[in-house]
């Protein structure tokens, strides 16, 4: 018998509780976990020593934590060093704890690797797992991550109604997407979309590079044709030199302890390119909104399928520590279209940890600047069901 | 016999079509009425002569209709002059039309007002009737506005998922929210709040000016003590000279027909915010948001009590205009707590249309800077159940 600790690190989603809530259940089954701790804050609840005690909390509490949003034991964006695992490691010694499960992104797959190494250096017999969770879908060898179905759903909702906004009170209308440097998210927005002319009319990614030029471009082309346009734009998005646009905009751009430039948490991005169509195309009603952290944090708007897959990665990595020493859970697609189903499966930590993975080629337009057909049989499934809406706006006039 | 118009004004809501939808069922039972239209963009479309039969729409449509966001016969900020009005009473004469119903804000009451003044004028017997709308919640007379309990709920939402967010990863968050120059839907923002620790921890309100000094004390007690701090800003603020800090910050404001300064739109406000509460306070993370139009046009996020409150409004209008000439559509509330309950009456154009409704001072702490439990109990039936959340964070540690 030994001690079990889970944490969750990085940007909350709206489903990392639900992982969460899957190794608590799982942790009760499995016979040789003795007491499971949540560590308060991640790594750095780790070397402060402040865990809690997951092993009695009560089927009710554990439901309403899986279906809310944010790191139900909090988070934090430390990047260990040596020195900060091996502190972790007499911490995890001095608490018999020999099972490490990390949901977070490809950073906490890295730290999830390193503490499993330094332990064992440390002669520590430490089970190091990692669960996948990230609304920007970038991790690698996972079909998709848990947390991106949700946040898609909830870009998706916004863009359906804010097209019928633009459609009301007709202009151009922009709006920054979280996604960090992939264009998942922002692909995401389009999911929506049910007539021919709904919007967005153009998409962005940071996977395709554009000038204002181009841009400005292709947004008079459709308000030329429509007499408005939407667009979604990457808060990632790369001007043709390769520089981040939101790195341009910001003199002194935050770095957090990862290398990751601050992109959220503010509206330069999106002010700026109102202001620069604004005077390009002298058009009058521009607008622009950054949807910032709502998107991975809105109470009572879970995708179905992204909390039960969350809770199945926590479970799962649980089950794996049984007969393995580390590694993390992945999903692999098994069925489509309505047929839709994943199993899991196990991949090291190292392939999940070094790189991200970009939104696919095969998912974005040849013009660059949407998506295709292809994307949107890979993410409805994770979606669920949209609402459906009508206009009448368009409809003959007599 | 004589033909009916129906049409949309202003900024959308999450239930103007819910009213739409009030009125083309109820125009049905009335025998008077033949054909019903829709004008396309409101006014914009009544002076074009731009119309659509509303008379055969499908109950399938209308129900589709009933539940999404925006404005689905489009709508106008156009403010309409003599010239203008009278160039409708003769499109009016031409279409046979006796009836006009007018979904809007105080502005459109107003227009609704001199609609019916000037047919008068003209020699056409008009029955001008306006149904109220507004995520504002600033209408007079009626106890609350169609519009408002959607977008309620909307940020009660958002600030339940934001104050997750920011006790993952404590800062300060600033999250600037529309409502014009009124607090009503800033002061929704605290509906969701369950535990006594949770945010929004400040709240600050067109009502109440203040000052940046003040506003960073706030903030600093609020974060020395819990280590960090929530706060939901209207976008209509005003510093205690008495001018709209947003106006301030924009020195080619945009003002649209009728005199109303643009405050949506941009996140300015937010950033300007931020960077001084950071520079002020030395705190290292502090983020913000502007909501943006998602509070308005959010796609399948209605309240259901607002909804229905919204189509009874458009039903409503139709059964006064078997025996009136014109008038706004109000709501008496008849019932409270579990027994909540409106009454609908009429009331005279004039008297919605001439000037806006505050937050009631009695909703407003003695700081001035967060509401009243008065509040909650006024505006709890209008949003309706909301999502219950767990954060174990706050437990003992062991």
């Amino acid at each position: 018998m030994a001690n079990a600790v889970v944490s969750q690190s990085g940007g909350p989603t709206g489903v990392i509780n639900a992982s969460l809530v899957g190794v608590i259940e799982e942790a009760r089954n499995h016979p040789d976990i003795d007491t499971l701790y949540g560590a308060v804050h991640a790594v750095a609840g780790i070397v402060k020593d402040e865990f809690i005690d997951l092993t009695d909390v009560s089927d009710e509490t554990l439901e309403i934590l899986a279906a809310s949003p944010s790191s139900g034991l909090g988070s934090s964006r430390d990047k260990p060093d040596k020195a900060y695992v091996e502190k972790m490691i007499n911490v995890f010694k001095k608490r018999n704890i020999e099972y490490f499960f990390y949901i977070g992104g490809n950073d906490s797959a890295n730290t999830c690797y390193i503490v499993n190494q330094v332990a064992d250096e440390m002669g520590l017999d430490l089970k190091a797992f990692h669960i996948p969770k990230t609304i920007d879908n970038d991790l690698r060898v996972t079909d998709h991550c848990p947390g991106y179905g949700t946040a898609a759903k909830f870009v998706a909702c916004a863009l359906m109604g804010d097209d019928l906004d633009n459609r009301a009170l007709p202009g151009v209308k922009i709006d920054v997407i979280m996604g960090r440097e992939a264009g998942w998210l922002t692909a995401a927005t389009a999911l929506g979309k049910q007539r021919d002319d709904d919007g967005p009319h153009l998409q962005y990614f940071p996977e395709k590079p554009v000038s204002m030029e181009k841009m400005a471009a292709d947004i008079k082309a459709v308000y030329d044709k429509l007499g408005r346009c939407v667009v979604a734009v990457s808060e990632g998005i790369r001007a043709e030199d390769g520089n981040l646009w939101g790195k341009k905009l910001q003199e002194n751009a935050e770095v957090d302890a990862h290398g990751n430039v601050q992109l959220s948490g503010s509206g330069a991005l999106a002010d700026f390119l109102a202001t620069e169509i604004k005077s390009r195309l002298g058009i009058a009603r521009v607008r622009a909104d950054t949807f910032g952290y709502l998107q991975r944090s809105f109470a009572g708007l879970q995708s179905k399928t992204d909390a039960e897959e969350a809770r199945r990665c926590g479970r799962q990595a649980v089950i794996y520590s049984k007969d393995n020493d580390n590694g993390s859970v992945a999903m692999k697609r098994v069925g489509t279209g309505k047929d839709y189903k994943i199993e899991l499966f196990m991949t090291e930590l190292k392939n999940v940890a070094e790189h991200t993975k970009d939104l696919d080629e095969k998912y974005i337009n040849s013009e660059g600047n949407g998506i295709t057909e292809a994307f949107v049989d890979y993410a409805m499934p994770l979606v669920g069901d949209l609402p459906r809406t009508e206009y009448l706006g368009n409809r003959p006039k007599v």
